[in-house]
């Protein structure tokens, strides 16, 4: 069994929901059969969309002291329950020897496994993460195509995001949540990814007909396979 | 601000319990206001209970190399979500630099804070913690009582944390668990404390007039405050 390091804390809640993901897509009757997990909650790395909009002090080289941690206390691969932090993925996997199993691959595998037949697919994610377009190089190379989303409901996702779950105020945003993913369906989207791994927390309060991609879930679907080398 | 380290797997949904109440528990607008918290989620670390009631291969090895783990790792104290493991509370203190916050200890000083008139005490606990006297001395330090449960009363605990949450099947084991608080009720307890850290998910779900001591909490509590430097 292999020993899965996940650099977290970017937020906590969502490093929570990564963990807990693991946990239960792991086939264990006892404490003993679970995966060894070392998780690097480090909240003090910098915003990552505040930096790659707005530039200021960039959160790579405390990326990349995490990963180096975790791999000295002996994870075999590091995963990140940040899809805004994949923007420095190559940082981080040149700083280190160990792999990381990069979220938005495990999300675009899991479409073309899940729904072969979607094209248009609805990013819910941070303004950084489409800006920088950490998911829309690699679906084009699983053949989908990410809708464009206008300002407006860009920033509505971010105030989901902010000031809704990294401030502990899920429910009270779960309208203006509704009405984001309303707005997204309504541009064509066929399938919904939740590319923000505060995103799932807010998935429980609302309503839609498109199916949904939960990143966070793939991920850890991927990174208990590896563990377990199945 | 300081590292938390978190010796856990003890079982994993118990150590997601404890680091959850630890991120509501830290006054925070955004990511970068909690707390460092390094987590090693061993769950390798042999059955607690098992080796003190039957012998067999002592936890204390691995015990001792995660609290090393996290110490290398940067961790300035360390914490257990397992009250068994609190057996080892010495070997493991004596292998590192840095101070182990005591589960146990936090308890009792919380039940006299918040329960001071209160002298008989209810422990829901595994058989490894009763037997090994793991609350029952310190307890005793404190001025309170741990009234003595017959055999029956034991098992049934032990029935709802290891067939119960640490198998997965928390809720099918609450009818049972809700008669474990009656009959310690009934045996004159004047306050409960959830002395094992599978037993808080299951307290959703029963119901009891009793005032109830949740170690984990109780555990979060003084890490935060620690950790805050308050």
């Amino acid at each position: 069994m292999k020993t899965l390091g996940i650099i977290g804390g970017m937020g906590p809640a969502a490093t929570i929901d990564l963990y807990k993901k693991i946990v239960e897509q792991t086939p264990a009757e006892k404490d003993q059969d679970h995966i060894h997990v070392i998780i690097d909650s480090y909240p003090q790395i910098e915003d990552r969309t505040s930096y790659i909009l707005h530039g200021g002090k960039s959160p790579a080289p405390k990326l990349i002291e995490s990963a180096k941690r975790l791999e000295a206390a002996g994870a075999d691969a590091l995963i990140m329950p940040c899809n805004t932090a994949h923007y420095f993925a190559k940082d981080i996997e040149k700083a280190v020897y160990i792999p990381l199993i990069h979220i938005v691959k495990c999300s675009a595998e899991a479409i073309k496994k899940k729904y072969p037949y979607v094209r248009k697919i609805g990013l819910i994610a941070t303004t950084g993460t489409i800006k920088a377009g950490v998911y829309g190089d690699i679906l084009k190379n699983y053949d989908l195509e990410t809708i464009t989303l206008n300002e407006e409901l860009e920033n509505n996702i971010m105030d989901c995001i902010y000031k809704g779950v990294k401030a502990g105020k899920t429910e009270e945003y779960s309208t203006l949540f509704q009405k984001c993913v309303d707005d997204i369906a309504s541009l064509g989207a066929e399938l919904l990814i939740a590319g923000c791994t505060e995103i799932p927390l807010l998935m429980p309060y609302i309503k839609t007909n498109l199916p949904v991609i939960d990143a966070t879930y793939e991920l850890a679907s991927a990174a208990v396979k590896y563990a377990l080398n199945k």
